[in-house]
């Protein structure tokens, strides 16, 4: 067994089962030891779509994918959706081939300083040292892909390291990732603020959103008159009827301040408190209100479950039932294409237990809270803000839930960054329809150049936000990565689309011309 | 005005006439202040085009183009071209967008270290401290990438930097870059060596391989017997008809050796002695024979032309004339499309004065030596290995040299890194003509899988190898971003198709059949 075997069996005796692969001259030997019938390997033609969906999968799998990339140039390529697979505290183990330790003192062209571009991004970065101590090497960064939160860990392989023998890998047994209690006393605390009565906010997030922890936030919202709410993006939330509704606070400072106004309290649930996206010339960071308290329920660390439990408790409210969202049926829409009307065509189209990956920024920002009465699904959004997460996202949510239909939302200046996602999905032959809202221009950049204070854009700004010259064809590149796709230019074609698109296997795209 | 607008007009006061663009809401005033009539603003729609367009701006105009990037993210996405551009020497001007000092202490979603991201691919890195500074720091950032060799500068711009009031910038005179004299004794050893009359072989690069260096090289060559050779990748290379031929050193370690072997001397000018491309379990790294002497004749910093002037000085040689290339008329080659008569039809089309930009690999590696006699023009690699490279270099060559057309040579594989460039190239209606080597896989990975020694790849690998399934349909790739195309089957297809390019201005796109 070389060192490229044992680390491959090492992943897998770990559970890293999948790995989201572009590989080089230097990652060969990997390739070979990618035989191993524990581990499935994907194909993609961009590093950002491997690292995006190795974010994809984790959202979905709670567990972390391996990622192959090519030296430190291969790893660049990927840093962007790993920025925001950091973000969404998603686990992944970045295997970074290397040039072999006597070669690299001659500075080959592919040289560069692997170490320095994986820390700022990563939350564990090691390189591998010899064949012999691979295995425990690779057990470590799927000990740190899969803690709670989740970590991004970066494991460089030489190519000595990867072709020489090493040893049959003594593996340790995997551990379940612990979560930390919360503190008795916080619960206590918080339970006090619950009881006054006054106006409180619960923000939930990462694991919170879904699950038992999100049914008993659910039961402490009943029991307390506290309301639900997210942050604007969260990695992962379980929505739809049936489930605990939570309100997403907006997110244009002005709608967001407005909304945090009437709130005594927040307590916070695996996040901190509500910061502005952006900065603004005239625009406070913070968007909570003057007097408004903030209180942390449970670190990112801790267990949300365990908390509710806890603090349901201290309220003495374990009996509490709670209100759940009722099934509302929203009937076909017919005529233009606008936020409300495509918001309205997802909420009667989305088929239960599909997930929803949005990245549709203008078009879907505003008008999501239409969809709350939707059958069942996961919604998944942008924690990191890098565009171009959606559709390599896509991709590993589909890989890792082969029986749900994924519908990946994203703006056409946004596709654009990563739509090398469509050739992987037509060759595994994946459950997404890719929704492309076509609007030809970089639509946030002109309500920002405005909220931003920059006046009225010149021609030559306006150049640089409008994408129509040309106009892409999505049709045509559809095609060009074999997948099928469709136009629609109203709301009732939108909604019959998407209904079409999980009649049969396999990946579909709708333009949607705005 | 703003700091912005002091930013960009120091830009275009010390020569920085064009940017790269990608923005983002926090470079809404950077957008604003492009407003200036001196500095040309390019759209792209993914930063690795923006960075590598920066690239090929520097081969061909030897000064930096600007880019604009959003955050950490939108520089991580340029990184593995800016890894291509520093190993080529090209400068380049990075801005990059940051949080306003005031928000990022709240960790938004986008923030990151920049600095930290910047530095392993950067020569000079700067956060602009205040928008009344910004001048000062944009005008070292411009003589940094204008140095010789060119440096890679990036400039982090945070917002309130960007909105704040600053004074009327008060800017340096732009000096022209210098260029060291090299040491006199070196030229007294180098002149003794060649006079030995042993083989020496001279190595050329950066600056070396064209203009009044190379002929005076070629002088040198033609006064001692000595042979001109290059790395096997250089930045750019005056060849064809007229000019001093230069051999180049093949990339296959076993060639590159037994083309080395025969040398008793390898003279290096503005690079060092070859080395392997990657490591491999078997083969060395240095490629030279044992035995051979490496003398450096001039270092990177120095001054190829006044080098080569002492050297004639030195050898009494100043009235040598150099052995000139002559021009080989290439009949049009007919048929099977393979390496040979893929380069034939190269040599019998290419148009005087045009720019070859070579990315394809397996396709144009070992046979570009068949367009030697072609009519004269100028040839670019790829000299940091990351892939990708290719169509956005050809896409900044193309605007630095608007009367010259640029044939990008891609392999299909290398081409799906950075495709967005065509939608530059159409936008700009640039005189680039993309053939696409459609073979369906990484075809080099095939080869290097056996020079590796990693044994007959398995069904697994074999997957990750070919990338046929789907087939990329190169046609509706072009149409979707607006570039007209053809495909090709045969030579002298291939040879019309590229003569067609050239009859109308805009960008064209051949897929060679392979």
């Amino acid at each position: 067994m070389n060192g490229a075997e044992s680390l491959v069996a090492t992943l897998v005796g770990q559970g890293v089962d999948i790995c989201f692969a572009n590989p080089g001259t230097s990652e060969m030997h990997f390739l070979a030891a990618l035989e191993n019938p524990g581990m499935r390997s994907v194909l993609c033609l961009f590093e950002g779509v491997a690292t995006g969906a190795a974010d994809g999968w984790y959202r979905m799998k709670d567990k972390p994918a391996a990622t192959l990339l090519h030296l430190g140039p291969g790893l660049a390529n990927g840093l962007a959706n790993i920025h925001n697979a950091k973000r969404a505290s998603s686990g992944m183990v970045n295997i970074v081939g290397e040039h072999s330790a006597a070669h690299l003192k001659y500075d080959p062209p592919l040289t560069s300083d692997i170490e320095g571009l994986a820390r700022p991004l990563s939350h564990w970065v090691r390189r591998a040292g010899s064949a012999d101590a691979i295995a425990w090497d690779a057990a470590q960064a799927v000990a740190a892909a899969s803690a709670h939160p989740g970590q991004v860990a970066t494991l460089i392989l030489p190519g000595d390291t990867s072709w020489q023998q090493a040893g049959t890998p003594v593996l340790p047994t995997p551990a379940a990732p612990t979560r930390k209690a919360p503190d008795a006393a916080r619960i206590e605390h918080v339970a006090r603020v619950l009881r006054s009565g006054e106006p409180t906010l619960i923000i939930l997030a990462n694991k919170a959103t879904r699950g038992a922890a999100l049914a008993r936030a659910g039961r402490v919202a009943a029991a307390t008159g506290a309301r639900l709410g997210s942050q604007f993006f969260t990695a992962r939330i379980e929505r739809g009827a049936g489930r605990v509704p939570i309100e997403r606070i907006p997110y244009a400072v002005a709608q967001a301040i407005a909304f945090l106004k009437g709130f005594r309290h927040i307590v916070t649930v695996e996040t901190r408190e509500p910061v502005a996206f952006f900065s603004y010339p005239d625009k406070p960071s913070l968007l909570k209100a003057e007097g408004t308290l903030v209180h942390p329920l449970v670190e990112a660390d801790e267990d949300s479950e365990l908390a509710f439990d806890m603090l349901l408790e201290a309220l003495g409210a374990t009996n509490a039932r709670p209100a759940l969202q009722p099934r509302i049926e929203t009937p076909v829409p017919t005529g233009a294409l606008n936020p409300a009307s495509v918001a309205r065509a997802l909420a009667a189209a989305l088929p239960e237990h599909c997930i929803l990956v949005d990245e549709s920024l203008t078009t879907g920002r505003e008008s999501m809270g239409l969809t709350m009465g939707a059958l069942p699904h996961d919604l998944i959004n942008n924690m990191g803000g890098s565009i171009g997460y959606a559709t390599p996202v896509a991709t590993g949510a589909a890989l890792a839930c082969p029986d749900r239909r994924v519908f990946c939302m994203v703006g056409d200046g946004s596709a654009m960054y990563t739509i090398q996602s469509l050739w992987t999905q037509a060759r595994e032959d994946l459950d997404v329809t890719t929704i492309i809202f076509a609007n030809n221009s970089y639509a946030i950049l002109k309500a920002e150049y405005a909220n931003m204070g920059a006046g009225v854009p010149g021609a030559r700004a306006l150049s640089m936000i409008d994408i129509d010259r040309p106009r892409i064809d999505w049709q045509a590149m559809a095609k060009s990565m074999g997948v099928p796709a469709v136009a629609v230019d109203t709301a009732e074609g939108f909604h019959r689309a998407m209904v079409d698109s999980t009649r049969e296997p396999g990946p579909r795209l709708i333009e949607v011309r705005l």
